[in-house]
Order: C-alpha cells, then sequence, then structure tokens
C-alpha cells in the first residue's frame, strides 16, 4: 500500500541526474547519478531510467516530473537543442521518450530553473509569497517567476530569461559578453571569468593565479575578496549591481514582494553579496515599493524537488 | 427596458475627464469636461458625479469602474496623493465616496495605464493575444500588463511600472532625469525637454524654436526631425533605444507575445517610430523569442473604456 502522495522528480543537469522521491512535500529518497559527457540523447534518457528504478524499484509512482537545462514549450514536453548534453543537437520529445521507457507512466517536462523557482516558493524561502522572483547566479544567471501563486512559464516557455535583460542600452555598452548590455555580460560566473580574461594582466594577476584546472571557481573569487584583490571587488561590484538593476526592473514592473537569490555563484559569495544586492534594490525601488532579497533554501536540490511538485500542478 | 449589458467607464486625467458609457463593447454615450486645476480633490469627484449624470441621466447603470492617475491598491479604490489633481495630496478614498454620491452603486477604481492596456486587450489591438506589454509614452512613460489573459495590478497596484525600470547601471548613467539609468530620463516627453535644455545651446537652437508657449510639445518633436535636425534625431533615436532595451527585458522575463504602443508622443512620431522600436527589439531578443510591436488602435479613449471593462473583470 502507497503510504500518501508519492512523485518523482528528476533533474537533468549537464554533469549529474538527480531524482528524488518525494511524499506529502518530503524527500524520501534520493538517487545520484552522473550525467552522461559523450553519447547521444538515448544514453541520457538511459540515465533518466535507471534513476527512476533504483528510487522506486517496484514502480508504483505514477507520476514524474523532469527538469531539464532549457525551455520547454508548455504541454509538449520537448527538450530542444541544449548545448550541456551529449548531441543534443534537435528537439528530443523528453516525456514522451520517457513515458514509452517506463511502462505509460504520466511524465512531464518544465525548465530547470523555473522548477527550482517553484520548489523555493512551495517548500523553500517563498512560502507563503504569492509573487516572487527566484535569480539564480551560476555559470550564467537565470531566474523564474511566481505571479498569483503560480508558476510562470510563458508561451513558449521562456519566462525567466533575466539573463537576456537589458543593463545597458546602446552607447552605454562596453567590452565584454555579447556586447549588447545583456545582465550575463557583467554577472555569472562565466561572464566574470571572461572580463578577467580580457583585464590589464596586472590587475588581474591575483585573480588568475587562483585559477584550478585552468578555470576560475566561486572559491578563487571568495578567496581574492578576502585578500582585498581590487579587480575582484570592482567585477563582484559590477555582477551585484547589474543584478540589482535587473532585479529592481522587474519588481518595478511586475510590483513583486520578494526576490529568492540563488546559484552556486551567488551561495558561495554568501550574505555580504545577497546584502550588497539587496541595498541596490532598494535604493532604485520605485516609490519605496521594493522587495527583500532572501537566500534561497533548498540548495541542489531545488529543481528535482520543482519537477516533482510540477505534476500536481493545474 | 434596459438595452443589455451596460457599464460606466471614466477616466480621470489630470486636465480631462472622459466618461463612456458601454454595452456590449460598444461606445453609446460619452461626456468630455474639464478637469478641475484648483480647489480639492471634493471638486474633483463632484465633476466625475456631473460626468456620470450626463450620461447617465435616469442613473440606470449599476456598475462604474474609474482610471486615476495613480496607483491604486487592488480592492481598496483609494487614490493616494496624486501630483496631476489640485491638492490631491493625501489618501482618497474614490469608489467609496463616489459610491456614496451615487446613491451607493458599485464603484471600482484602478489605475489609469493599466486600464488602457486592459481596453487594448480586450477591444483593440491586443485582442485574441493572451501575453502583451501595453507601453504609453507621453509626459512619461507607462505600461500595463495582461498575462494568461487577465490584467495584472501587482499586490501594491504598481505593476507596469516601466518608467522605471533601468536601461544602463551604476557607471553607465549620465546626466538628466533622475541620474539612476531609469528609462523615463531618456524617453517622454519630459525627459526629452529636459536633455534639450541641458544640451549645448547650438545644437538645441532648431528644438528650443519649436517651443510654444515656452514647452516643447510633440508636434515640435515631429517638426524637428522633418528637419533632419541632429540633436532630435540623437535624442529621439536614444528615446527609441532605451523603451526598446526596456520592453526586450520585459519580452525576455515574461515571454510576452505582443506590444502595444500608445500615448500622445509615441502617436504623434508614428510608424517610424514603431519601426524603429520594433527593429531593436527584435535585434535584442533571446533565441529569436521576439514580440511584435504595434500601435494602439483606442487612442484617449482607451483609459475610460478600460474603466468600464474593469467592472465585469473576475
Amino acid at each position: 500500500m502507497s503510504g500518501g502522495h508519492r512523485t518523482i522528480g528528476i533533474d537533468l543537469g549537464g554533469t549529474k541526474v538527480l531524482a528524488v522521491l518525494v511524499e506529502d512535500g518530503q524527500i524520501i529518497a534520493r538517487e545520484k547519478r552522473a550525467t552522461p559527457r559523450t553519447g547521444t540523447p538515448e544514453n541520457v534518457l538511459d540515465t533518466l531510467v535507471t534513476a527512476v528504478q533504483r528510487i522506486d524499484p517496484d514502480g508504483s509512482v505514477e507520476r514524474i516530473g523532469i527538469g531539464v537545462p532549457g525551455p520547454v514549450v508548455p504541454g509538449t514536453g520537448v527538450l530542444p537543442a541544449a548545448p550541456n548534453l551529449p548531441n543534443w543537437d534537435h528537439d528530443v520529445p523528453v516525456a514522451q521518450l520517457m513515458s514509452e521507457r517506463l511502462d505509460g507512466r504520466n511524465v512531464v517536462v518544465g525548465n530547470d530553473v523555473n522548477l527550482g523557482t517553484l520548489a523555493e516558493h512551495r517548500l523553500g524561502a517563498g512560502r507563503g509569497v504569492d509573487d516572487l522572483l527566484g535569480v539564480f547566479v551560476g555559470t550564467g544567471v537565470g531566474a523564474g517567476l511566481v505571479l498569483d501563486g503560480r508558476l510562470r512559464q510563458g508561451h513558449r516557455g521562456l519566462a525567466g530569461e533575466i539573463g537576456h535583460t537589458f543593463v545597458a542600452f546602446a552607447d552605454f555598452v562596453h567590452g565584454g559578453g555579447s556586447g549588447r548590455g545583456e545582465l550575463e555580460d557583467y554577472a555569472g560566473r562565466a561572464a566574470l571569468e571572461r572580463r578577467v580574461l580580457t583585464a590589464n594582466p596586472d590587475r588581474a594577476e591575483t585573480l588568475l593565479g587562483f585559477r584550478r584546472g585552468g578555470r576560475l571557481k566561486s572559491k578563487g573569487w571568495v578567496d581574492a575578496l578576502e585578500r582585498e584583490d581590487p579587480l575582484a571587488r570592482d567585477l563582484v561590484d559590477q555582477a551585484a549591481s547589474a543584478l540589482a538593476a535587473s532585479i529592481a526592473s522587474a519588481v518595478a514592473l511586475l510590483d513583486l514582494e520578494l526576490v529568492v537569490l540563488g546559484g552556486g555563484f551567488a551561495g558561495r559569495l554568501g550574505e555580504p553579496f545577497r546584502r550588497q544586492v539587496e541595498g541596490e534594490v532598494h535604493k532604485r525601488a520605485f516609490a519605496g515599493a521594493s522587495a527583500a532579497v532572501v537566500h534561497a533554501q533548498l540548495g541542489d536540490v531545488a529543481g528535482a524537488l520543482g519537477a516533482a511538485l510540477m505534476v500536481d500542478e493545474p
């Protein structure tokens, strides 16, 4: 006999697959597997199926949600070309293929960042709030929106693309990134690393020294800030300012109550970074109508949890 | 006997009050009156009552919507301090006071720009579209949002404040306006006039010569553009670019299908300005997912029509 209402949620990421079995909002089992780095979408789907079988060996859970690293047109379950997945260079009908492999069980597919926001709204930092923005700062910057208590996906599944909102227009744009003045030109680990590589080598010396395996990871930024490295300070200040501008724009446009700040890079920079972003959001607020900026609470598991919650959404 | 479903909509503007009697989506009577420039909020309410009595002499219309030039917390009917209305320096419970003056009839109050967007969605350029942004460029820049077919007002009634979204952050900001890099520092008749007044007087000569009564009106800009005045060209280009950046940000964040461009200034600049804005919105679109930018269709009557429609909203 089933001990309550159970769903499975899977977060399909570029490096790992995380599956959770959720009963009444609690994770009662989890399974982590490496995402195939080579091969085809078929190999990735095999990994997802294995994760489901491990977490629910008798196949008793009827509904499965999957969060994927790309936009999904609501209702289709199709993930288009995804640069982080092996040879995923065409539309793959994930929901349909997974359902076929799982004895016709119900499979729903959504965007991972949107689903992470949904999880924070239902079970994390956004509980009890009707209107919120979840902003996740990692390699890039993604976001999700809950409006009037419901996840907004958009008719093309593209809602929440805050990394592609503009914080500098026309003649204000300068070096780095796409050069179009998008938030992702100034914030996110990839943008910051690009800016270090194009900076004056003398100024960049400390940060370049913190690279590990040729990559400047979040910890390198924290270490450089601790040593009061001027370039690290400038670039992180600029990232916080750009983030705050995009967030304040979203607050002004949508009259949001709360911003949940998550993602690996923001998490690593921690409370000082959150305070910096929130301070500038408040300063930029129209008519004093600001939104609090709080840390995400669910960490790495948000995407999988959100996928498990999605299958119950109307 | 009543000939169908009738509501009254009133647009309370800084210079005029426009009331319409609407039956089944058609305006069957209208009444225009000057907004009192002096006196108190009571005098303004008197004008609204007179407009209702003129348009519906026998008092048979049970429900009345009013659009007001400021944010209204949904459900309250209260208009806070409004700089465009005489001595309107405190919260005025417009819905309650008007209902008392109108024999207890039902009065609903909303923001004028939001209601203009609602009207364009139901009866104008946005018919049949689920997700749209209405942008109105006049003295300032305001907007309204329809998401999933419903007007978004926001819990503080502040949704749609696109004029206070940011198109330049931190070190990119330069002269003019609030100096915070808001859209309204670069777009809207007031911002453009400010920029003319702070420009090099030699460059500003043509535009300054087009002032009438000390004010640079929309027609002055059109005339200056026709003469290929370089400052007019630069400032209008910058306004279009800033508008496009804010619009493209909204499209990326919300996955919008359509943008309806209205307001006196945008209307006067006409098709070339619309094309300019749309072109840059398309150029800035993420993943090719853009939104068409179309002219508003309802002109001056949009706010009053939207107010008449609002009373039927769930």
